[in-house]
């Protein structure tokens, strides 16, 4: 299999991004792909000191990556709308294919690109443009294609939704975006952010691969959130809603609707609950019922990652030579590497105890002491002498991330104290940090 | 392009809910597929009289499926161990491409059917084995490819998730086993469930795909619910960690951790807001972070959207005839159709309404009749006469859904009442049912 020669064109976060997780993971990426995926040119503005190209050629003309003989992909991420659309219409043109993360772009200028990439036979794929690293597009396209969508929604601006997370709090929108822009999350002029306008991009274009029509962005209502105040949140919240800034996209016999807005949700539906910078977008389809995609919408390497999610998808399908594009568990043969699994007394984890202790002084301790023996550390302990169960006084510990055979001797050792009665309660703990 | 041909074995829940939604969505499906997919044969021990098979022929015996020169996949959805694998196995040694659901075959004999698949260059697609709606073997094999997974943990048995979101009611468990089953969500025998099996067969496969390892059953650690109590889970609670059924895959230097138990997670924690029959499952990719993906784990119609995802990519694949595996939004240029985005006054919505009403008697009259002169339905209202907000006393108002431009006139109408200060605070609604 021919390897797949990408060169990228913009080097800023999601640019730098791309190029380090393709150097980085360039082993797990080939097995993943069946073939090489090298960067063999790379074009931007400035260069960037902190990234290291090596021999790989450098230019400030992006051109120069368009006609590049040897370029088979080329990854857009220049941003804007009228120079990138020359510069992607200028690669289909020369044979390309195409990789982008710009929503705009193709919310915009997205109908024109795809006909001339048509008429080419090359593939342009935009899972980036959409959620940052959430594989939303690819879940509408192919995993969900056997449903008609009743509709989808989506909190798909981060910026928007940490501040409407903040507010509930009872802070007023200006002071909350004031923080957001000091700690990086939202840009010095917001007004894409919390206007919409970015979020129509976004919605504009799940729409379509959900809905299957051409792209609209012109026909999307879009209204921000900077006219929200804590008062109307926490009234919602007393009639069981919560405010989120969402896209909505619903198909209606008499039409689409196509709206972003400041939204009540019932409290209790699953994306009522996601808070702070998360994106998630939930499909409503008639087969599957409704589900949710949830991560990190913004940020270089999450970005990256749907970046070479797409370059992997034209590797698989242009050099793949057989009918399996996709490796049955997602590796070549020859990547499947025999990786043991551990048994048991081999884990790591954190763990809740809860000993039965006779209420006798000192139990405590040498409960504490058995556990520091075994170089175990308490994460927490609680012990109310008011409150018995089953006429005992519960010792309950959760310890630090340890051994799973640490433990199991520790407990071994407390379970033969006199203090201590029965068995002791292990529920393993993890804090998935 | 040639339309494809699919041979259904099992009509049971799934391969009812398959037929049917292939049936009811052929045509969107075509537009996706880029090929028409229809069902040639099915083959089941029992006829089922609420499914109309009109002309396909029929049978008892699930090998006329497998001979059937014109059946192209063939959807295996027996269940079990080993008829499901000979079944299998026979259709790839003819050549045909499969799709199935069952977890537990694939867990136990995927290594051994992949083998042969790959030799005989045929497709064996096995989304529906795990979560049932949800795309996580797409996600995890295509959308996160870019990624070196570090670890995996899913809430992968909707039964036992049922059980434990009551159980934080203070319920025990035997007790809220006994409505699942009488609910129909357990099984009559649930040891599957409760006892991890099923999360560990779902298990097995998921972390096969992120991590590149043959599929080691056997070696998987499964500890079940049956032994928890609602005093723990309370005590888990006070200390900020919700107890939670998890299959948890995690790649260390030494070896693999794979292993379904209860588990303790933060309260915080995307998974731990996820209840009742829900399945979720959370990967942690180093360029990603963290990504969580939600749905319904089983049913008919959720399970068949996964299985005719997969018959989809095999057409996608194997019949398509350009680059453009996927077509650009999706669906067939043909198949795009220019569905008109309706103006904001025709969308439908509910509204939270807030009205700043002097203090006078009959206000609250008034506003209401004014809704109802435009046929809106009031769904809650509140008006604390204590309450006021900026010297006026609010009066807010939730409607059910009505058409925007009905509430845009009710609310001119009622900022022209004398009772009534300044603009409406408006905000749509959604109950998302």
């Amino acid at each position: 299999m021919k390897d797949v020669n990408v060169g990228i064109c913009g080097l800023g976060t999601v640019g730098g991004g791309t190029f380090n997780v393709l150097e980085r993971n360039a082993k797990l990426i080939a097995g993943r792909a069946g073939c090489r995926i090298q960067v063999s040119r790379v074009a931007s503005r400035r260069h960037r000191s902190d990234i290291q190209l090596g021999n790989i050629p450098f230019s400030t003309d992006i051109y120069d990556v368009v006609q590049d003989p040897d370029v088979d992909v080329v990854v857009e991420l220049i941003g804007g709308y009228d120079a990138a659309r020359e510069l992607v219409l200028a690669a289909i043109a020369e044979g390309k294919h195409v990789v982008t993360a710009n929503k705009a772009m193709i919310a915009v200028h997205g109908n024109e690109i795809f006909e001339a990439a048509k008429e080419k036979n090359v593939i342009v794929a935009y899972e980036a443009g959409v959620a940052g690293g959430i594989p939303i597009i690819k879940s509408i396209r192919e995993g969900l294609a056997a449903n008609r969508v009743n509709w989808l929604a989506g909190i798909i601006n981060g910026t928007g939704n940490y501040i409407l997370t903040e507010m509930r709090a009872g802070r007023d929108f200006e002071e909350v975006l004031k923080e957001a822009q000091d700690l990086g999350y939202a840009e010095a002029d917001p007004t894409f952010d919390v206007e919409g306008v970015d979020a129509a991009h976004k919605l504009t274009i799940m729409a379509s691969a959900a809905f299957g029509v051409p792209l609209q962005f012109e026909r999307a209502y879009t209204e921000g959130i900077g006219s929200l105040t804590p008062y109307d949140i926490s009234h919602a919240e007393a009639l069981g809603y919560r405010v989120k800034h969402l896209g909505i996209a619903r198909a209606r016999e008499e039409g689409l609707e196509l709206r972003v807005h400041p939204t009540l949700v019932p409290v209790n539906h699953m994306i009522a609950k996601v808070d702070g910078v998360l994106n998630a977008i939930v499909v409503d389809g008639d087969a599957v019922g409704q589900t949710m995609y949830t991560g990190p919408g913004a940020g270089d390497e999450a970005t990256a990652s749907a970046v070479i999610a797409d370059i992997i998808d034209v590797a698989r399908s242009v050099s793949c030579g057989s009918n399996q594009r996709v490796p049955y568990l997602g590796f070549d043969t020859d990547s499947i590497v025999d990786h043991q699994i551990l048994p048991m007394d081999e884990i790591r984890s954190a763990y809740y105890l809860r000993i039965q202790a006779y209420d006798r002084p000192g139990v405590l301790a040498k409960v504490a002491s058995i556990l520091s023996e075994h170089g175990i550390n308490i994460e927490s302990i609680m012990q109310k002498e008011s409150e018995l169960h089953d006429g005992r006084i519960p010792v309950i510990i959760l310890t630090h991330t340890v051994q799973e055979r640490q433990i199991n001797q520790a407990i071994a050792q407390m379970e033969s104290l006199p203090d201590v009665e029965g068995k002791v309660v292990r529920i393993r703990a993890e804090n998935f940090v």
